[in-house]
């Protein structure tokens, strides 16, 4: 396994196994490795012949009093699980390699990212699309791996990569989730273990929300109103938003017709958690 | 010569030259081609194996109440002159293929954009870049290459380039003048005769510039109530900015220090004309 570290050895490699005729594909994190990850590596794998994790703490993803100092960081272990999963390169540029002084340029996806976590993290998704937009640009993937936990984190990407004509195929993969449901976070590193037992009503209240469409439920602030129900069973998860919305423009739905995106951020302790559930109606139904 | 419309079938071609081997160079241009179009397109020839030219009226570069529908286009005459020139791809997008509905994603420069030509045009280089990195990301060249008549937009694409780690190589070339020194610009097509003749005065003021400075003047507002007064010489000049500045960070520089930039843009009649001129002062001066 290869560790590079700048942008200049990055861009070198990759050109060479392209012109070698390799498919590279790309699994951007921010370390602290996790099953989540893993299960992109994995799928990484099978759809190309080299595959490249990036790790990287992206400042520009962070705002003011976020956790940027705080992200959990484990180097050597991200190495280790890199190893063990068979990842081929791992690039780990520095804050100094990415963000040069004076850096003042900046991808932005306008419309979706002011919705969901843009209401309470204004920059998040420019700092995202921003630094997605440099790795493609130095790792030259054919392929790119998102996990749907970030669901607007996909779509954002996926209406960049459309709109700036990029050359890059996005593949998405199931959230990785405990035994209890959660879903798997780094900061879940975060949470007490009473804090823990508590989380576990994040995926209780998406799982609500499916069976009250099952159902025949369709209004959404019925169904926001439950989820809080089974929220509010124990103390310790203050929201900072449930929505039910379009899967495509995510914009709120009054009630649930076809498919809806149930999205949610909630936090327990100092973690801020998110997760989401797409949401079928079924056919027949009221 | 190939004409392609499409950004499916752009790629496709640049993807099978450069498997091939061959190194694009790509002049972007709004058509309406004049001598400093070809001066780019002649130095893109020398410097790689094959030359495609796109022809774009950007309307993501216009703001409201500016020229965007009356900008001269003439498809047949900038074909024709292409051909002559030896161009081997022009690239005609349609403003439907470049921005489909619902289009919203944006590359900007911060600081450098908001200078100069961004205070009277604001969004304006939002545009550049934006539609640049798409012309990037299309035409996937190896060099692209810009006028200094532009000082201000290669500054900012160069700056672009550099932060998104992009693999293009920006080429710059000397602005090519008319007789009487005024810059070539699609835009003097909306000069009367009368009007024409008054415009010789922009460079005149420009020379006057760096007369002053050769003289030993370093004062930025003695040199800029001079230009002025070159301009006053006859009536119809509106000055939009003058401004002697650091030609990498554009910043207003109260006196000329080693080099600066002398950059302007004012109306005559209908048409905003930009120039500039860097100015090196002699060692030794006062």
């Amino acid at each position: 396994m290869r560790v590079v570290k700048t942008i200049g050895e990055m861009k070198t490699l990759s050109q060479s196994l392209r012109t070698e005729g390799r498919t590279i594909s790309f699994v951007p994190t921010m370390g602290w490795l996790h099953r989540g990850h893993t299960a992109l590596i994995e799928r990484a794998r099978e759809v190309s012949d080299v595959v490249v994790v990036s790790i990287f703490v992206n400042p520009a993803q962070f705002g003011p009093g976020e956790d940027y100092e705080s992200y959990p960081r484990d180097i050597e272990r991200d190495l280790r699980i890199c190893r063990e999963e068979g990842v081929d390169v791992v690039f780990v540029p520095s804050v100094e390699e990415m963000y040069p002084q004076g850096f003042s340029t900046y991808v932005t996806v306008e419309g979706l990212s002011e919705r969901l976590c843009g209401v309470s993290r204004p920059g998040h998704f420019r700092g995202v699309t921003t630094v997605v937009a440099k790795l493609f640009n130095t790792v030259m993937p054919h392929k790119a791996l998102f996990g749907l936990k970030d669901y607007q984190q996909q779509l954002i990407v996926k209406k960049m990569v459309r709109e700036l004509n990029m050359d890059v195929e996005i593949i998405t993969v199931e959230t990785v989730r405990d035994e209890d449901g959660l879903a798997l976070s780094s900061r879940n590193n975060y949470l007490s273990p009473a804090e823990r037992e508590v989380a576990r009503l994040i995926p209780e209240s998406l799982k609500r929300a499916k069976e009250l469409v099952e159902e025949g439920v369709s209004e959404s602030a019925r169904i926001i109103e439950e989820m809080k129900k089974v929220m509010d069973r124990k103390p310790g998860i203050v929201v900072d938003y449930i929505n039910v919305c379009h899967p495509q423009t995510l914009e709120d739905v009054e009630r649930v017709e076809d498919e809806a995106l149930v999205a949610l951020a909630v936090w327990v302790g100092r973690a801020r958690l998110i997760d989401n559930l797409l949401i079928k109606k079924q056919q027949g139904g009221s």
